[in-house]
């Protein structure tokens, strides 16, 4: 990984280093791994096994980036601190505790199309997905456009939201176990992947407070839902704005609860209760 | 509710019965319930305690209606039977078992704008939210909007995917029992809810099969990852593509995974692999 990034933020650092982020080198990932016999057309499988993470990592709003840019301008910086032999769970001090649950944020393969690809957008061949659930155990399928596949992997996180929501999630640099495997001529469209078990166990214990976005649109939804959670953590917690919008981006599930009843729709924001027990 | 509608479809009824289904008479609702003291402003609290279902369902595909409504345009129709005593599970024979989870489809109070208004599109009141979460031992928080809140609530379903994607539910007449508590002068925005425990137990234990739709588009994103899904189970156990797509509006999880990494946004469709054990 380069290590320019990953030295950029440490656990001593502030939110003026923020300001300092090259966006230009973001998301950090190894790679590409070429993968003997792989062609296009073919899906490569990725087994999920281990997470190594380092003990800390780090939350911000990044300026301009996140789903509510245009409600928080400035920046904001968290660091977490975690045990790294054993990553169960990490404070948000003095406000909660976010149960971790380490994946890759950027994994993939690369695309055909010529030229130079920003790794911000997430695509057909995988990339930033940031799907939360690609924890150990699981096995992800991607469809391989090139020969030998050229997978990377990175951005990994102690722990993120569905939906990423702030745009950055627990940051925190770790080794990563994988296994590779080819399913040749599958033809697979899109990236899909498997769970070996239930995936929110670690936070559903006492269940969640949900908010809603209800309307004609489901960016404008889970924007809605979102803002309805920050404002009930704020009001009930006394969290400034913006640190409930970091935690949001720690932990939860972002749900489209109803997309057939035209034309309104409705994407609800559910937030674990265990984080604040 | 009204009896027209809840006759329409019996444990006998067959897919000649879906085309003669009359749409101005959805979504069959009870109510309204005039709340004493209850004005604009106020916030309704519905705590929901407990259903006693009818024993029998149906989930149709409604030419004109659903997610994948261009692609699926002839009616389909299954019936469910279940335990009345016990609705633990229901067959989708020959196929799998579908976890039950009773809750209704559309609960809300009266909007202020004058008017007729339809009872399809859900609204900052309430009305068709199809929030699949709303179980026994949830509260529900709503809006008022007019005095005496005029609170209705029908369209019960026995289990329902996050999004009801082919725009029918596990369709279940039952009995429901709620409570009412009012907020005064709370103001609230949308809708929002508190489950009392865990959401997804009933279903989790074998872990998922997830597909993805990865793009610009959510609702786009919505309609690719489901119809991966459907293609996966097409494949894998030899139903036909509207018996796959009326399963998967029973059962699982609509996720926004991704909503920040621009300008592509990853939606998964969560499958229970409980259902085909």
């Amino acid at each position: 990984m380069p290590r320019q990034l990953l030295g950029s933020v440490t656990r001593e650092s502030t939110v003026e280093d923020v300001a300092k982020l090259d966006f230009g080198k973001i998301n950090p990932v190894t790679g590409p791994v070429y993968i003997d016999g792989a062609e296009p057309g073919d899906t490569l499988v990725v087994r999920i096994h281990e997470f190594k993470p380092c003990g800390f990592g780090w939350t911000a709003n990044i300026p301009g980036f996140g789903l509510l840019a245009d409600q928080f301008k400035d920046p904001a910086l968290h660091i977490w601190t975690y045990d790294n032999t054993n990553p169960v769970v990490s404070a948000y001090a003095p406000f909660g505790k976010v149960p971790l649950k380490p994946f890759p944020g950027t994994i993939g393969v690369a695309p055909a199309a010529p030229g130079s690809h920003s790794i911000v957008p997430p695509r057909r061949v995988g990339g930033n997905l940031d799907i939360r659930d690609l924890n150990a155990g699981s096995t992800l399928y991607l469809p391989v456009e090139v020969a030998g596949a050229l997978f990377s992997m990175g951005d990994t996180h102690a722990a993120q939201v569905d939906g990423e929501v702030c745009g950055t999630a627990i940051e925190s640099q770790m080794n990563v176990v994988v296994e590779f495997d080819l399913l040749k001529g599958d033809n697979l469209q899109m990236p899909r992947f498997e769970t070996a078990g239930p995936v929110t166990r670690h936070l559903d214990t006492m269940g969640y407070e949900v908010t809603t976005g209800v309307g004609p649109g489901l960016f404008k939804g889970a924007q809605d839902a979102l803002c309805g959670m920050i404002d009930l953590l704020c009001a009930r917690h006394n969290y400034s704005p913006v640190e409930a919008y970091m935690l949001c981006s720690a932990c939860g599930d972002l749900c489209i609860s109803e997309i057939v009843d035209a034309p309104n729709w409705v994407v609800s924001f559910y937030f674990p209760k265990v984080v604040l027990s």
